[in-house]
């Protein structure tokens, strides 16, 4: 008998229709001789229509009061798919995400899972029972307040369920087949990977893909979780994330590349006529960590002989940009740069593949795939596995599918995308 | 310092305006110099709502997973009064039932507080903190499940955490000016009591007043919880019911009559033909008790001499009529009655006062006035301090108006009904 651990998000549970069929693949699931524990995000609109309420009343909501107020949304839906699983004759017990032993550090908003004692969610296995996790949610361990996960939270408190359960799997259904080579909803040629390594997966969701959050993906790498990120609309088998999964019988080398991923949710922040002095760089960008904005490429021109001064550029979230300013702002007494530019109009492209570090050439042939689309390069970075280029905002779509092609990633028929999107 | 336990109604917090409205009373109550814990309801419909979207998944929703849907509308609501309250600068905690520690039995929809233990409340309290706390939910002592006290719940819970706290006073808020003469929706010439004793408010409630729950005013009686029933729309003093209010310095004898209440809830089950031996009753009331259905009124005419067979009718909550008479069907082999007859369209019509056991006539002027007014009597039954009598549904309304007026409680000037109803 395995123990499965299921997640759906919002758009998996929007309405009770959508919430009855969920609840027949939950109990196929525990037919076909599985314990289950399933793991639920908000229906579709709950949070925001929750956010929206919170701002009539006040534009500056308590962080404590907000994670209380947010919660009772997955608390409705993870009821109402109890609700449907007895309807079906199976029994199911829903748990918060305090009853589920999800414990956290205390900071509301964005909360990190510090352990997970699910002793409830065994015992409900124990008895035969279908347990129903509320995603996204948990408890402070000192302050014992209920606290939300943030961004990609429910995804997160699947994955560590899993692990605190020694699942032998974590489902997570979403509204496409699985893991594309780029993001089917913009290149209908995407072809779904039947397998991706942690490693690749790390990259593509660090680097704009959507289908599954970072955290999610780090805990399940360090935890040893095989995570089977596959569609609630349709039967087919989705896309597999493991460790090492290019070993074993009847192996094949890992292909060089295994997808392409974009993102256009970043800004870049270019500080002019920086003096060229040691300690200059460490100055901006130890202000910028202390205001807890996460960076994600830094360039730096080689500075210009005759003036001694240099150009740094880096991009960040779109949502830091002006905080980042702000807080650059502040250290030009101690760095007593030129200018200041804030440039919200980026995209970023980034080419993923583990194959790639034993395969010379595959840069050049990014780079050249953009140049023949006539598509400017602004920045560049790489890692063993990835390389990745700036662009402006309005050509990254056209870089998706001019890199796509041009590495031979197209399939011969086109993507389902089944539904909108979830938390 | 005084300790006030306030309880706001779903008409109360409605929607954004109506949560900081009463965000400004409660701040206004701590900042004349009193600890604040503040017991509300879901906001408005959001019952009603909840309850169809489990209707929509299935027609039999398991009891502990509807409570698990249920008790998300006070999360909600007691968040957003908790924001609104942190905007006008003073410092609100929200907590859940179980949060708040009402511990209860397992019964879900309908469970008892068997337990209070408001250790985090008088944390809270202590540090200046005003306590939202969710009304009507707890948790189960066995079983740790979330529970749902039922009908009246969030008055209950206030004066539970009242008498736990130690409060001062419980004042329960709604959306009249307090205890009137007679239900002032349906009497706008009701006039408002400054008192009610704790005894004549069970004698209201438990006919048909629906200012307050009987739980909660049974529970106020046994712990002593004066309570002060008040509009939140007005600033009007409202009605204190609390023991012996004739009492003490100034104080006047009890007023003969406090007031009408009446009930259009209730039906009439008459069984024909009952052998006229000893044990029929016991038999029959033995089983309706056992199916948990509550009776008031009770009569059995004397049995005619010639057939030795008597007439027993009694009156059970309408929602209860087809259950009661299943059950009376089932004891037919025992008790051998001719014919079982269920009548939906009663009303019932009580008048109570304290100083009614010492003063005579007080009954007879009550039938004479129903007389005059050209009404029915179907049943009647008395208590020391009350008097009840069945009338047709639809004859009911002029039965109070007709005893209101007979016993000089009309005021010179209209009642204010400010808004809904809250649960």
């Amino acid at each position: 008998m395995s123990l499965v651990v299921q997640k759906y998000g919002g758009s998996s549970v929007s309405d009770a229709e959508a919430i009855r069929r969920v609840a027949r693949r939950i109990v196929e699931t525990q037919r076909a001789g599985n314990k289950v524990c399933v793991v639920v995000s908000a229906m579709g609109d709950t949070t925001d229509d929750l956010l929206d309420l919170a701002e009539q009343v006040t534009p500056a909501p308590p962080a404590r009061e907000l994670d209380m107020l947010l919660t009772s949304g997955e608390r409705i839906s993870m009821a109402l798919v109890a609700m449907a699983i007895a309807q079906l004759g199976a029994e199911a017990r829903s748990f918060t995400g305090s009853q589920a032993g999800v414990i956290t550090d205390e900071v509301h908003g964005r909360a990190r899972i510090i352990d997970v004692t699910p002793g409830r969610i065994q015992s409900a296995l124990e008895a035969g029972h279908i347990a129903i996790v509320a995603g996204f949610q948990g408890v402070s361990q000192t302050t014992k307040d209920i606290t939300t996960l943030g961004r990609g939270g429910s995804d997160t408190t699947a994955v560590a369920l899993a692990a605190a359960l020694k699942a032998d799997v974590c489902e997570i259904y979403t509204d496409v087949d699985g893991v594309f080579t780029a993001d089917p909803r913009v290149l209908p040629s995407a072809r779904k990977l039947d397998v991706v390594s942690m490693e690749e997966m790390l990259d593509l969701a660090a680097n704009g893909s959507k289908i599954l959050h970072l955290r999610c993906v780090e805990y399940a790498r360090r935890y040893g979780i095989p995570i089977h990120v596959r569609s609630s609309w349709s039967q087919r088998p989705g896309t597999w994330i493991k460790d090492n999964p290019y070993e074993g019988e009847g192996a094949v080398e890992a292909p060089i590349i295994t997808g392409v991923a974009h993102d256009k949710g970043e800004a870049k922040i270019t500080i002019v006529g920086v003096p060229d002095e040691v300690g200059a760089a460490a100055t901006i960008f130890g202000a910028i960590a202390e205001a807890e904005i996460n960076i994600d490429m830094i360039v730096q021109n080689v500075s210009a002989a005759q003036t001694g001064k240099t150009d740094i550029s880096f991009t960040l979230p779109q949502g830091d940009g002006a905080k980042g300013m702000s807080v650059l702002q502040g250290v030009k007494a101690q760095v007593p740069y030129e200018d200041l530019r804030l440039d919200d109009a980026i995209g970023k492209i980034s080419l993923v593949g583990a194959g790639m570090k034993s395969h010379p050439g595959v840069s050049a042939r990014f780079f050249k795939a953009l140049a023949d689309a006539g598509i400017n390069i602004e920045m560049i970075s790489t890692s063993e596995i990835r390389v990745s280029a700036v662009t402006r905002a309005d050509q990254v779509e056209d870089a998706v599918r001019a890199v796509h092609t041009a590495f031979g990633l197209d399939a011969s028929e086109e993507a389902v995308v089944y539904g909108g999107t979830g938390r």
